[in-house]
């Protein structure tokens, strides 16, 4: 298809991206990301997530507001772990998450059992998301802060009392000087434990 | 790279496999497959991940005893919410955990706040492990099952106490009769919801 490059290409250089130039997204490339979303596994196949597409200006407006809050509640107060790079992007978006033309959140049931494994059925379906987000040369990332304020958003999206967001996605063209590229991680041989663990406590 | 495949042909036919052949894993085949899973995002990419790679027999048999005993007391007994060809797939995979040459657990730590949004520094990562594995042919699954011996399997793996684990990721080729291929799910417009969530519960 259209936009589409190789796998392992997609996977070496996703990166978080903050800084959206002013081009709408069209609903059609929404709907194909939710898509990609979509085939991820879920627990038995279950499926049970929903996707709430913002954007209504005004809507983004007080969603910002709230991540700005968020931000600056985390974040905002000098010493924190965030490496000076993404730092400053970070910032960037905690000030200016409404000028992203489309916000997504991605949402779950939660049925009683909130819980960590909850996240193996809406979690790949975000990172299908965010993949299929670079294939297109569109910016995403995925942020968790707006959660501070779970309550005042869901009443602002109508999001019913049993269902919980779990992440949320603004996406945008990519502004001048922002892009996709090749990332830095821990290498592998850190994270490998071959057979058993390999310390007394995580390090 | 070898075994590349475009990214929405990997999305599109990613599907649990879970019946496997006797051919042996190359210990380079999963450290391929958790540096594609080390280049997902984390929160504040802390990539705070560890993955315990399991080969030897006698490990994975006393694993797939406690796998068998979780799918035993959650499907073991007649009426379940799995389709009649999942089920067939999962009892399979119930009695045989042990037969798939190497066995993954994805763990992350959870410093005193294990909850579902955690899951969003590790369950990406998983993805990317799922996703690699469909691109070089290799068969897996995102398991959570095991859970219910949450304690029992991390001190045979001597996992720390902060540390949990958040998938069970056996790895085999493909048993003859069982592939990749195109995965039905439910529809975009079903997931969607425009501005606001569309009905006043979860449906």
């Amino acid at each position: 298809m259209k936009n589409d490059i190789p796998l392992f290409d997609a996977i070496y250089t996703q990166r978080a991206l903050r800084r959206f130039n002013n081009d709408p997204i069209s609903d059609s490339v929404v709907e194909k990301l939710i898509e990609a979303a979509t085939k991820a596994p879920s627990g038995s196949n279950k499926q049970q997530w929903g996707f709430v597409v913002v954007r209504d200006h005004g809507t983004r407006e007080r969603i910002g507001a709230y991540y700005l809050r968020a931000w600056t509640e985390v974040f905002g107060h000098g010493s924190n772990t965030l490496s000076p790079r993404i730092k400053a992007s970070a910032e960037h978006l905690g000030h200016h998450m409404a000028d992203a033309p489309v916000l997504v959140f991605a949402c779950i049931p939660h049925l009683g059992t909130s819980n960590l494994t909850l996240g193996a059925s809406i979690y790949p379906a975000v990172q299908n998301f965010l993949l299929a987000a670079r294939a297109m040369g569109i910016g995403s990332v995925l942020t968790t802060l707006h959660k501070r304020y779970e309550v005042e958003i869901k009443e602002l999206l109508n999001i019913p009392d049993n269902v919980e967001t779990v992440a949320l996605l603004p996406l945008g063209y990519p502004a001048d000087g922002e892009g996709y590229g090749p990332t830095r991680r821990r290498p592998v041989s850190e994270v490998i434990h071959w057979e058993k663990w390999t310390s007394e406590t995580y390090s």
